[in-house]
Parts: C-alpha cells; structure tokens; sequence
C-alpha cells in the first residue's frame, strides 16, 4: 500500500496537496476507493481516497494504529561531517536501519566545513534524502536532521541522552559489553575521516560518555555509522 | 607502516615485484632500512627493506605474528547479484567490516545476470576492491571474491558450515536470538533487489540454513549485508 507521511495534525480527513497530490493522481494513478497509509509522529493512519478535486486528495481515516516498524529506541548519531557525499549516503542506510535523528557537527580534524549558507541548501537536499529512505524502508517516522553544531554544542546536545557513546578508534568498551536500554534514549558519537583527537575523547568522557571501540579493522567513515546502528538496533532487539 | 599482501611462500627474505615494487620505490619512495609489513594467509611479517634493483624490493623478515585484525569466525557472505555496482561496495564494505569469502550467485529474482565471460571481467575488479578494502582496513587476509554460482551450487556450497542462516523478508528467527560460535564457519546468504522466492527459502532450510528475518524495517539489498556483517561481528566478539 503506497505509504506517505504528513506533518499536519490528523483528524477524521487528510486533505493532501502539492507534490504528493500529484504523485497520488498522476504517477501512481490512484482511484477514489483505494487505500493510503499516512504516517504522521509515529502513527500509521490507514486511509481511503474519497475524491480529487484540481489540486487536492481527500482521503478518509478509517483505522490508526502506532506505526509497527519505529524501533523501541530514540538512537540519535552525532556525526562529524565528512568530506564529499558520504554524509548522503549515511543519512539514507541509518534511516533504514531506525535512526531518529542526525546531528552533523564540526570537529578538529573535518576537512569539509560547509559555511552557514552552503549547509542550508545541503540540508534541504539531507532531508528530502530522510524522507525518500523513510518511505522506502517503510519508516513510521522521517529522521529529523538537524543543523550544523559545533562539537561543542553536540556535545552538550548529547548530554540529554539516557546512553552517550563515543567512538573511538584509541581503544574503549566493545558495544556489545554496553548495557542498553530497550527504550529510551541513545546518542552516538562518531568522528570524520581523519577520526577524534585525544582532547576530543577526553571532553566527551567528561560529558559523561562511554569510549566505544570498533576493533582492530579500521572503518571507513561512512562504513562506521551504519555498522553501529546495525549493531545498536540488533542489541536492543530492533533488528 | 605500509602493508602489503604477498601471495608467495615467506622463506627469511621476501621479494617484491611488479606494481607493490614500484608502489613501494616511486609512489612511497622510501628507501633501504625502512620497515614493511607483509601479510600473507593470516600472517604478517614484519620486514625491513634490504635493497632494490631495478624491478625489485628484497626485504628482509625480522618478525612475523598471526594478523591481529583477522576475526575469529570465517565468515561467508552468499550474495545475490545485484543490480549496477551494488556489489562493488557490498564487497569493499564487508571486507572492512571482517567478512572472510564472498559468494555471488543467481537467484530466481535476479535482475541482473551477467553471462561468463562478463564476470570474468567483473571479478579482476571485485578482487581489486577486495586487496584495496583489505589494505585500508589492515585485514591480515584479502578476502576471496568467488565465481558465479547458481542458487542450487551456492547452497551446496553452504552446507559445509558450522553456521548457516539465511536472511528472509517473509519471517524467522532474529540473529540476535541465534546462537553464534566464538569461532568456526559462518555463511550468510543475502538475495539480491527482490529477495528470495517462497521455494528457494524452503530448499535452503531443507539444506539446514536457519531463516533470519532483519525486522519490519525494509533494507536496501546494498545495506543488508553490511548491516548483517556487523551484527555477526559483534555478536562473535569481534567488534
């Protein structure tokens, strides 16, 4: 059943409009009496098309129901920003995998360091990437992905989470020595190309998160985020 | 310090030829006296450079050890063939992450099927990936890129393993509920775009192989088997 998410609140009618409208009537050809999923904060509301005017679908709830492939866990990554497209390609396999919100942020050794401007029109093109796999991968949510921090303020954003992880390729725990919640929340450090410098750890330590340690294999950057989220979501019974 | 692969018997002395030569002389241009690691099946061997000639580098061994990077589990990925160059970054991404021999093969819902001598052509190029994904990450072997196998061959293939799981879409077991060795052989096989047929699940738990189901997440078939290689490596301990 074609799936699609909506940011209005819901009530007994989902009137759609602009780019989805069209992509109802036009590319799927859909038909009054058929059937749409909407998702909207988690919840699958299960719909059937009522009519088409000019620009606008009117579909009726029929049933809802909390969407049944959103993870026990709230796993953000903190992900420095690495160079070329990789950040594209992390954003789309994490979002598949459950991840519910991306935080690129700027440490010591980012090579890439996009000003205000550019990181805008990125963001745009980052979301609508979140979307697509969301869609996809049949996600009850999209990943929220959020402005560009400097470590110093991810850092202090992680502070919040019930499990703060750090990355570290100096050695630390293995993730699967970690005890992890099976709900709440876990937040997930991870460097650029070139990794953390030993200062970094060290202030993440102080904001009182664990060093976490891949093995001896090194990672590259885009590998790591998806390996940890694979690993974070089997661990807590997501996978 | 810059590793290399060799493929030949490692007596007290190695010789370096061919394009590792010059890599070594022009590219690195380091000179007599400076050290090199050298793998070979598992092993690396710590080196001094001895001399050059003019197509040569003479090392001398001073030292050798098991490879420390090497997991504990042998670990098979059988791989459905996927469409475009999907399986270049399934094989670059999965030799980081530990696996040990690559399989592809042609199930029923293959959309790509490349004849012979195609993939003859494709495998010098999976294999290159294969050594370069092996070098960055500080693998101790280069994992093997094998010929193209039918389903029914692959299966065949996969009986010998301690270890045999095959990942459905329709249903089973988790892999974090599987009991997993420490060591021994384990082989996944993965289906390509469109997952595997009904029968073709059924013929491989008549070969043993335990259904995995990834959850109610649907994975790119690209992110499957990375998000797979690293669940096995944590849950064996070697991540």
């Amino acid at each position: 059943m074609p799936r699609f998410f909506t940011d209005q609140p819901v009530g007994d009618y989902i009137r759609v409009t602009g780019s989805d409208a069209r992509h109802i009537g036009f590319s799927l050809r859909m038909k009054a009496g058929e059937k749409i999923t909407f998702c909207h904060n988690g919840i699958d509301y299960h719909t059937v098309i009522e009519s088409f005017t000019e620009n606008e679908v009117l579909c009726r709830v029929e049933s809802s129901e909390p969407s049944r492939s959103e993870p026990s866990v709230f796993m953000t990554l903190y992900q420095a920003f690495p160079k070329q497209d990789k950040l594209e390609s992390i954003i789309q396999k994490t979002t598949e995998l459950g991840v519910s919100r991306i935080v690129p942020f700027i440490s010591a050794r980012c090579v890439s360091r996009p000003d205000e401007r550019s990181y805008a029109k990125k963001l745009e093109r980052f979301r609508r990437i979140a979307e697509e796999a969301s869609k996809q991968s049949g996600r009850g949510i999209i990943p929220e992905i959020a402005e560009l921090m400097t470590f110093e303020k991810a850092l202090d954003d992680m502070k919040k989470s019930d499990v703060k992880l750090f990355c570290y390729e100096n050695g630390g725990e293995r993730l699967g020595n970690i005890h992890l919640p099976q709900s709440g929340t876990i937040s997930v450090m991870i460097g650029s190309e070139g990794g953390f410098e030993r200062d970094e750890a060290e202030r993440a330590e102080a904001a009182g998160a664990v060093n976490i340690w891949l093995g001896e294999r090194i990672l590259r950057c885009e590998t790591c985020p998806v390996a940890v989220t694979a690993v974070i979501m089997s661990l807590t019974g997501n996978m």
